[in-house]
Formats: structure tokens, C-alpha cells, sequence
């Protein structure tokens, strides 16, 4: 049983053929056996985590979609919003706990595809920033299968100013570099030039580089940049558990062994992290919402 | 005449004390003449342009607001969903046609602040990524205005991803930089380390960067960034007008000058352009939503 679209005829239950993205004469009807046409896999961002950070189309998907296959990062509020009928698929994987190889989650996509109409993929942040949506939508169009991007709000951008930190600034900064920290594992082939990085940009913004931070700091400083650089852990950026560390490039691998500062967290370095005096109080962390939600 | 919650007492209209953001419960109520707390702020930002990429709290916000003071780069399809009571106030600043000053425009939201409960300040993109934002934030803050930042997609991301173009790839780029190429006119002061950027990321998003491409281009390749590193310009990304222009540092100035390419765009440069190729087809642009949108 499949719902279609009778004004488009596409074998989807998600029509986006008009804002806002469900078609309003939606029926349900059932396939006839003889149609093979296979169904459609949308890459979504599911943003930092704060369900209010969800763009309005991942929403309608996340309502209609037949399957569900998320990630680990993905929050539990947004997982929520999954309509009740659809399939969930956990394929979270964290680090040294892979619960699923990228290729067999590529394979799992073209899978389901082929047997139910509308596929959400669902990646915490931005499936092109350090999302590999990339590579699954390389892989779906070589299977054949139609495939959209639904941009998210990436962590790096939020997380920082979910903390009272703006990544750019006139005054401090004009550009900002975002680089996965977790290029030591050897997935990324072009390695992070670390050095060029310090030089290059006023605001550097690490993934997953907690783990790897004592190698990152070490280049950082090898490159020249001052030990009294501040930086700022972001811990659960968004969500009512979000915790911030803050030091400098001198201070910030002791404190995070003291005080076992643990992933997932952005790291921010750059002199826009001194705006976290100034700004932190104006968090949405501080909102009634929050206080509501770590209640 | 304000829009308080019943339950928690704010004097705004919009009560972030439970999702969906809006107090079941808020009734209408007159403000007593001798209540003198200020109204807030919310700092939003309101995406690349597709109302799709708007996030369920911006839209809350706009359904609610008192005031709406926008940008110029906001689209209209956004601007649709404030609510009709509200006041909407164009402070649209354009190269070379800035109808406000940024000290005006921050002086208007303290303005509005103190005769309106629920401010909205509606940024294209993301506030903190060359909006502007944290300035604004801290002349609120020093006005002792209550403000909040409401993260939104930013068109350094979902433009560059409209286009089929993922800004990172675990073979081609574990890092991205973002830099505005209006560095020129002299307002940021860091000056953009064009060299030290070429050098230091494997893509290179420049925001605001049409008119000086020249400049920019001569830097990178002055840096060592070979003649042939592929480049894509995406004009009004998200949008039913999108536009891309692919070339290579050697041809991408030359192009921009015979087919009149006009800014508002997002400049892409690094071998993530080489995916165009391979995943433009599956662009949200090509979806039904879109020829309907267009047509």
C-alpha cells in the first residue's frame, strides 16, 4: 500500500510538487504489481539537535517518509517528530562502535528504494558537512535511484552560537575554516594541513576532534599560532545538556583530561571565543524553553 | 495590546516555554501602563531563500512577532509567512544602496524593542556567519534588550548543495574555509590571508565575492592554486532562480564578464566542483516542488 500523488502520479507518499511539500489531495491507493519504479531516498540534515532547528521541509518528510534510517547524532525530540507508520532504522555509528559499514548503509538505502516510496536518510547536522552525503548520493545515482539533498543546520555554526559564539565577526574575524578532526583515522585522503589552517583562517572550527585534540593543539602551535589563542569546547551544542569548556591553545588538552570533557563536541579556537563573556548570557540556553525541556 | 502567556508571564507573544514555541494557553491581554519591561529580540536567520530551509522556530517567530525588520536577501516566499498584524520593516542593505546604516539599524531594534514585546530581526542565511549578528547582539545587550540568536541554513552550505556540490568529500576536501570577499571595502578588519587560505583548505567558499573576483583570483593563484583547480559560481541558491557558472580559475573571471554573471552569489572553489558533474541531476532544483515554483 502506497499513498500517491493523483495530481503528479509520483509513487511517493511525499509530493513536492507544493509548498508546503504535501500534496493536499494526497489519496492512498495501492500499487498495481506490474509497477517497478523504485522510490526516492532524501539525504536530510537533521541539524545539532534542538527540534526547533529542523527546517520545515525535513519536518514534512520526517511525517510521511515510509523509512527512516538515522544516525547516532541524531536527537531524540526530532526522531519524535517520525510519523508512527514508518520503519526506523538505527544505523548510528560512533566512533570504535560502527554499528553499520558506509557501504552497507549505501546498499540499505538502494534497498529500500527499491521497496517503499519515500526513503529519509537522516544525518545529524548537514549531510555535506562531514555528513558523507556525498558519497551515498554517488552511490544511490549509480544504483539508479532519485535522490535529494535536504540541507541542515550544521554544528559547527550552531553549536558555537548556541555557547554566545558568532564565528565570524567584523571586528575579529573574516573567515572561518570547518575540519574534521577525525582525519587521523585515515578516511579523509587529503590530510588536514594544520599549519596552513592556523594561518589561513581568524576562526577554526573542529569536528569530532576532541579525541584527537593533544595532535591538533600541538600543530596549531607549531604553526604559530599564540598559546593564549582561546578556544571552546562545545559539548551536545543545542540541546538541553550542551556544555562549554573554555581555555586557550596553552590551557585546553589539561583541562579537558581534568575535568573528562568527552565527545561529541565543536571545538571553536580564534579570538571570536572572547564574544562568550559578552555573549553567553543571550544563549538560547538560558531561554524558558530550555529550562523546560532539562527539567 | 500584548499577547502575554498566562502561565509563565512574559510579556511577548511568543512563549519558547514549550514546544511547538507558542504557549497553548497565551491569551490576549492589555499590558498595564505601569509595566515598563523591555520586549526581545530574536536575531534570526532565515536561510538561502527555499521557505522549505526555514526552521520551524524562525517560523513560529514570524507567525508571532510584533515587529519584522528584514534584509534585503530574505525572500518573498519567507516574508509570506509573518503574521499579518505584524510590522514588517525593510532595512535591505545592497552594495552601494545601504538604505540603513548598521549603528541605525541596531538603534531601531532597541527602538522597537521598548514598545514591542516580540522583535524579530530576519537575516538572510545564518546571523553569525557575515550577518552581522554578534554586533548586533552585544548593542542590544549593552541596551539591556533581552536577545536570543536563532541559527539558520547558510547559503555557503545549501547553495553550493543545490548545485550538487558537497563542500566536503572523504576523497576530495576534509576542510572548508568561508570568507567573505568583501573584505575589500575595508570593514573586516582581519584582512582575508588569500594565500595562507589557498593553502590551508581544500574548498574555498567565498560569500559576497562576484565583484571582487578578480582580486581573489589572482591572490589564489598567486598562492600556488594550479589554473585548472575546477571553481562554481551559484547565484541565488535555493531559490526558483538559481544559477550556477562552472569554470577554473584560468576561465572563471572571463566567463563572469561574457555572460553578465551578477551577484548576489556564492563563489566555490576546490575539486568538490568536480562533483557537479556527477550530482546536479539530483538537485533539489530539478524536483517537481521546483518547475512548480518557477513556473
Amino acid at each position: 500500500m502506497c499513498l500517491c500523488c493523483i495530481d503528479c502520479g509520483k509513487n511517493t507518499r511525499v509530493c513536492l510538487s507544493q509548498l508546503p511539500y504535501i500534496h493536499p489531495n494526497a489519496t492512498d491507493m495501492s500499487h498495481s504489481p506490474n509497477q517497478i519504479s523504485f522510490g526516492k531516498v532524501y539525504l536530510v540534515g537533521a541539524g545539532p539537535g534542538d527540534p526547533g532547528l529542523l527546517t520545515l521541509k525535513a519536518k514534512g518528510l520526517l511525517e510521511h517518509a515510509d523509512v527512516v534510517i538515522h544516525d547516532a547524532l541524531v536527537s531524540s525530540p526530532i526522531l519524535a517528530m517520525v510519523s508512527e507508520r514508518a520503519q526506523v532504522i538505527d544505523a548510528g555509528k560512533r566512533r570504535g562502535r560502527h554499528s553499520l559499514l558506509q557501504e552497507d548503509i549505501t546498499q540499505l538505502l538502494i534497498d529500500q528504494a527499491k521497496t517503499h516510496a519515500a526513503v529519509v536518510r537522516l544525518k545529524g547536522g548537514d549531510p555535506f558537512v562531514f555528513g558523507r552525503g556525498g558519497e551515498e548520493m554517488m552511490g544511490l545515482l549509480e544504483a539508479g535511484i532519485d535522490v535529494e539533498v535536504v540541507p541542515g543546520i550544521t554544528a559547527g555554526i550552531a553549536a558555537p552560537a548556541y555557547a554566545g559564539i558568532p564565528v565570524t565577526h567584523r571586528d575579529y574575524s573574516s573567515s572561518v575554516t570547518f575540519v574534521t578532526g577525525h582525519e587521523s583515522a585515515g578516511k579523509y585522503r587529503p590530510k588536514v594541513n594544520w599549519r596552513a589552517v592556523a594561518q589561513g583562517s581568524e576562526t577554526i572550527v573542529i569536528y569530532m576532534g576532541v579525541h584527537n585534540l593533544p595532535h591538533i593543539v600541538a600543530e596549531l602551535t607549531a604553526a604559530g599560532m599564540a598559546a593564549e589563542t582561546p578556544v571552546a569546547l562545545v559539548r551536545w551544542g543545542t540541546r538541553p545538556e550542551q556544555e562549554e569548556l573554555i581555555g586557550s591553545l596553552a590551557t585546553i588538552v589539561q583541562q579537558v583530561e581534568t575535568q573528562q570533557f568527552q565527545a561529541p563536541a565543536i571545538a571553536i579556537i580564534g579570538r571570536v571565543v572572547n564574544l562568550y563573556e559578552i555573549l553567553a548570557p543571550a544563549s538560547p540556553m538560558h531561554s524558558p524553553h530550555w529550562a523546560k525541556l532539562s527539567a
